[in-house]
């Protein structure tokens, strides 16, 4: 048995970003850029005024002096001209200061008068103005490439005069249940099948991390069928199984792909829920083979199927992020496999996280799985511990988990 | 001036979720549900074994009996007869117990040989047996109405045998930017204008709170032409404005569309970044209106208009989250408006979360904006703080901000 670290550096280091496509801005959120955002232009691309008021030679504007006022320069409606001795220009927000002008004096320091404005503070050079390029300039990188694009980046990438952006293409992973006991909801269930929760867990995950998940139809026990989906996975980035239960796990997969090229590493993982995970290549498609029990699928597929999406669409490898919080309940020791505990989370008294597993944590409950806030990682062989130590958690309450 | 909090007490209290739609399982993930999901079916339907090994009847299956081998019954094939007296029947895990049988031997406790198998270590009733409904029954709630449907959900229906879903309609969302001074990025740029980041950071946003964003072309300031608004928002949830700059914030919508019936609040809201805020009805269609200054409105869409959609979706009226962290360096006094300060953050050598604000924090720096990863909140009025003191923020690291 190999520790779930070890698997899952195995399966990041054989990934590689997908090639990189060009879409419109306004369909980039959420994708990661493959190449650095340049700003094409200047931010702002003149002085502007940082307040409403007027533009001024700040020699002129002192206390109690009376300029002429020479027009007005709405934002978008620059003046044209340049401001002479003793004249004033009215600006407002985001107004371009005028050749020759050099201070604003706010409008709440001054008297209106017909064309004529009274000065009751002082200008000082340079004060009120934002200067040509503060945001940023022609050149500037704005965004560097292998970031993923929050609402934020798109507005700065749209400042950036950019109408489109290269980002990577989103990974297109098929998803194979197999098993001759599987039925997809609604329709007519074999005696002693089941109903597969598992590829549409999984293509749900699948879009949750960024890529686009294929659901191809449930193969049964069938050695000929499975040979089949080597043909199926031509042009995917990734092909995920979930064993059939009805003959040991994995193997009929194996045995049939492997007759059509499939390279694969098949490990047991120190590791509960879930045991038995492939990983190999399929001629160019990666190939992730996940147990087939639901909640063990799921939790594999947090540890190391999003993990490996993170990768396809541009990321650095990680593994799933987690954070620290303290056991509302005590736990007993762990025996040698790495236990994922589903919990689930509250504030505790001093405004810090309490994490509480459910006090029955059987493999078969995707109901406690669906209903969990959080994993509780316990290392292999990890002590006894009370209520109330830190413990490790993945937080499973965000993140379209 | 009206406090933040009053205001988006407001503006949720008006608002109600958009009616229920059907959609298929496979595009319910992120959606919200308008009914609980009930289970159609018995999980497991039948009493299944939890292990590999062998049903048996547990008064035969004594410490060195052996028992005859009837047959098997992988997962998904369950075996039709009822088990005797001195018989046992192989079973893998999921398998239905066969009627007769109470107790499951488990394969590492058994010799095999031939039609017969050796028991090792007896039997108990009701060993190894997961019940028939151990995960959930026919009936029972598996998912409650008004909760936004992870993976793990999606999942759980499909158990529950559902093709479908009843969910909340995504809700559409115009956005709508104005002034002469706004130019779509990759189009030409008037003389003083600048490009616009509003509409695509908002459309982006509200795509992260699960709306459907509709982005108008952009209205420069003309009576005539914004009056014409009011028809291209029928059928919408909601229309979001961002102001021109041009003329004063927010003064010729509130006008033009006031001749169109909009009947509206407009605040002076005591914050920073941002200060003018509309909000009201056009008809049936809620509006808001966000500053014009990209920082100001994606701070104003963070604070008020993303929790609009949340309720809009069909969750719970509540503020954006926060959390505590220690400040990485020291924060002047505040005044009377409630500061919003862009920071990063770093853990600490604690451990915890350390934000530590930009020095500049003007609101014209959208680079910077979208730099952060967090908003550290200032009450109005706070007292300075040293570095290492706890504050509150807004994490904008997540959640596609």
């Amino acid at each position: 048995m190999i520790p779930v670290s070890e698997a899952r550096t195995r399966i990041l280091s054989a990934l590689h970003p997908t090639p990189a496509e060009i879409v419109p801005l306004a369909e980039a959120w959420n994708r990661v850029t493959a190449a650095p955002v340049h700003a094409r232009l200047t931010q702002p691309p003149r002085d502007v005024s940082a307040m409403d008021g007027y533009a001024v030679r700040a020699d002129d504007a002192t206390l109690g002096a009376r300029l002429r006022v020479v027009g007005a320069a709405p934002a978008g409606h620059p003046w044209v001209g340049v401001l002479g001795a003793g004249e004033a220009l009215r600006l407002f927000t985001g107004s371009v200061l005028p050749d020759g002008a050099d201070g604003i004096v706010i409008q709440e320091d001054t008297n209106r008068d017909g064309d004529w404005v009274g000065i009751t503070e002082a200008a000082a050079v340079g004060r009120h103005i934002r200067r040509a390029g503060q945001d940023f300039a022609a050149g500037d990188v704005l965004l560097p490439a292998g970031k993923r694009l929050g609402a934020r980046d798109i507005g700065l990438a749209a400042a950036g005069n950019h109408p489109w952006l290269t980002v990577h293409r989103r990974p297109r992973i098929a998803i194979l249940a197999t098993g001759d006991e599987i039925a997809m909801p609604g329709e007519p269930i074999p005696a002693g099948g089941i109903v597969s929760s598992n590829s549409h867990a999984l293509a749900a995950l699948v879009r949750a991390a960024g890529g686009d998940p294929v659901v191809l139809p449930v193969v049964a026990d069938d050695r000929a069928a499975l040979m089949a989906v080597a043909d199926a996975v031509a042009g995917m980035d990734m092909l995920v199984t979930t064993g059939g239960a009805s003959v040991g796990e994995h193997d009929l997969v194996q045995e049939a792909l492997g007759a059509r090229g499939l390279k694969i590493d098949f490990w047991q993982i120190a590791m509960r829920p879930g045991k038995p995970l492939m990983f190999g290549q399929l001629g160019p498609v990666a190939m992730l083979g996940l147990p087939g029990n639901p909640v063990s699928s799921l939790v594999c597929a947090i540890l190391f199927l999003v993990p490996a999406i993170t990768v396809l669409v541009g990321l650095p490898p990680a593994p799933p992020p987690t954070m620290q919080a303290r056991l509302g309940a005590s736990v007993p020791a762990n025996d040698h496999r790495a236990d994922h505990l589903r919990a689930t989370l509250a504030l505790g008294s001093d405004g810090g996280l309490m994490v509480t597993p459910f006090p029955r944590q059987d493999s078969a409950m995707l109901r406690t799985m669906a209903q969990a806030a959080a994993l509780v990682l316990r290392a292999p062989n990890a002590p006894a511990l009370a209520e109330g130590a830190a413990v490790e958690i993945i937080r499973l309450d965000s993140a379209g988990l």
